[in-house]
Order: C-alpha cells, then sequence, then structure tokens
C-alpha cells in the first residue's frame, strides 16, 4: 500500500474529496473502529443516518450501500468493504461523554476530532449529526437492545467511498475503549486509523 | 379529556415545556404516527438519537426512558406508553423526501411543521436531526433491515413525556402515508394528532 497515512490513536483529519474519487478507510492493526462524517464541499449538506436509513431501508450498510445528506442528495458510496459492520446508530464519543460515561475529563474525542477536521477544509459542522462508525461493531436484539462487540476487521483491513459529489470529509481514530474492543479482558488503549486515495 | 388539542393532519405545532410539566401526545383515531422534535428552550441543544441510543442501550423507548440532547444533557423522560413501540431512526420526511419518493411536489411535511412550530416558540432549528417519531412502527429483520408497520396505537392511545429542563417543543402530524400503515388495503389519507398538558 502505497500513500497510506495513518492517524495516531485518538486523533483525527480532514480531507477534501472530489466527486468521483475514492478514499479506503483502512483498521492498521485490526479491531479498531473510525468515524467518518462527510458534508458537501459548500457546507450546507451534511451526512444523516436518519435518511440513509430511511432510503436504503436498513441500518447495516455495506458494498453497493450509499450514504445520504439531510437533503436527500448522495454523498459517498460504499465501493468495497473487506468488513461488512459498520455503525450509524450510536453518536460520535464527545467530550460530555467521556465526562459522563468514563469520568475523564477534556478526554480526546471524534467529535472534536471530526469538528476539526472539516474546520481544517473550510467547513463549520454546527451542530454534529452521527458519523458513519466504520468497524464499528454493534448487535441489536430482538428487543432492541444494543450491544457493542469487538470490530470484526483485522489489520489492513478497509472500506471504500466514492464521492457522489465535492465533498468535506473527516476522519477520527476512535479513543472510546469501549468501542475498540474493550472490557475485561480487552485492549486498554485504542489504535490508529489509516486512509488513502484509491 | 379535557384541553385536548387536535394538530390537523399534515400539520404541526411548537409549545414551550417547562422543566417537571408534563406533556401527553394522543393517537386520537388509531394507526397515526407523529414527530417529537426537542431543543432546550435557549436553542443550544437538541434531540439526539445517537446519544439516547448509547446512553439508553436500546433503539426502542418507552415508559422510563429519556431522550438526550446532542450535549448529553437529558431533554425529556418518557413517564406512561399506551403504546409500547416507536421509532427513533428515520429522519423525519421532508420536502425532497416527498419528491423523491412519493414523486410529490411541495407536499405538506415534518421537516417543515417541525421547523415552523419551533420558529413559533422562538428557536431556529438550523440542521434538523432526527425527531422521536411517537406511534411509527419499524421492525428490524436479523440482517438489519427496516420494515414498516402500521402504527400499533388505537384510537385515544398515548404517550407522556415529563421535561427535563426549560424546552421548546415542536408536535407534527406526519403526512406520509408510508408511516401511517399505506400500502396494499391500507389508508389513503393521514390523521390528526392531539396533545394535552397533564
Amino acid at each position: 500500500m502505497t500513500n497510506l497515512q495513518i492517524i495516531p490513536p485518538g486523533r483525527g483529519t480532514g480531507l477534501v474529496l472530489k466527486r468521483g474519487e475514492q478514499l479506503r478507510v483502512v483498521d492498521p492493526e485490526g479491531g479498531q473502529s473510525g468515524d467518518v462524517m462527510a458534508f458537501s464541499l459548500d457546507g450546507r449538506q451534511r451526512l444523516s443516518n436518519g435518511r440513509t436509513f430511511d432510503y436504503g431501508g436498513k441500518i447495516y450498510l455495506s458494498t453497493g450501500d450509499v450514504l445520504w445528506s439531510d437533503a436527500s442528495e448522495p454523498l459517498l458510496t460504499i465501493v468495497a468493504d473487506d468488513v461488512g459492520r459498520h455503525d450509524f446508530l450510536y453518536a460520535s464519543c464527545s467530550r460530555e461523554m467521556f465526562v459522563k460515561e468514563y469520568g475523564l475529563q477534556d478526554h480526546a474525542n471524534c467529535t472534536d476530532n471530526l469538528r476539526a477536521g472539516l474546520r481544517d477544509v473550510g467547513v463549520d459542522a454546527g451542530p454534529m449529526q452521527p458519523a458513519f462508525n466504520v468497524f464499528m461493531n454493534v448487535d441489536i436484539d430482538p428487543t432492541g437492545r444494543l450491544i457493542l462487540q469487538t470490530p470484526r476487521s483485522r489489520a489492513g483491513d478497509g472500506i471504500v467511498f466514492r464521492a457522489e459529489q465535492d465533498l468535506a470529509i473527516a476522519l477520527s481514530a476512535c479513543p472510546a475503549i469501549l468501542c475498540n474492543g474493550g472490557s475485561k479482558g480487552g485492549p486498554t488503549t485504542t489504535r490508529p486509523l489509516a486512509f488513502q486515495r484509491v
């Protein structure tokens, strides 16, 4: 893999992806989830889980599925996927979430990472909607209860997105242990994420 | 039921609900879904499906469950529920959705209704996140596919919310046939919604 860029654990980045360009997001070490946020490059449309659930008729997305904006336009299409399980239900971890759920002040978090990444490419995110959480592995039992599992991604696995319009993209290597296999006997630190234009 | 206020089919309204006050949202005729949006009265926090899924650990909410804001504060608690099935996955129907899915131009829609209702009580909604869709009945099959069913609500059934802080609330009687039992043999028009302070 040439031109693979590493996002250190708990950090994020922003980039512009022009219509038709493709971005591969990679889990370099395995078992790590990441957040992908997309806005139209003019900042007027943002990724919408609720709109995507409506138009796709499903909550689990993989190859061939489209991620829609809150203005009902396609933003990204998944064109390849080594993993086949990602989450679009959970809001990105935030400063307040780390205080509330982990008792940690001023912790690195996906919301701030995504916001900063978007700002770096000229987009003011405003109120943040849920991101597409690559590799994050959430089961739903028949009563609707959510069960966080270890991501299924192995080292080097990735997912490829094609831009359906000019986009501002932000990525975050999720710093929340519980989204990355953490629990009794699980890892105690999070891992990097990576990406490359393909 | 005294002081029951009717929202005509396809229309919406806004109201202020102060901390500790309770609001009952009613399906007066049965089989009708509605959208409930909540913002902090200062307009700085909005209802978040992703945050609520995270903190509640479930996608189906009923009595005892809390609806959270995107700033990780409780907005509403469900304190009574005659129906037991509501949706928090689907984005509210919108002008663009009616063009795309029904081929209808300038159709009444929950997004515009909620935005207008919030504006009436002094809140500029900005980008709209998914509302809490009372009575809307969505099943998820084991593969994650979403199946729209007829609402389980019978005439007069309701759900009661308690405000956990001072709130701007907007309600909409959903004008989308597919959310209200529409299909082969189903209804061809939508019905009113109602509400009362309790």
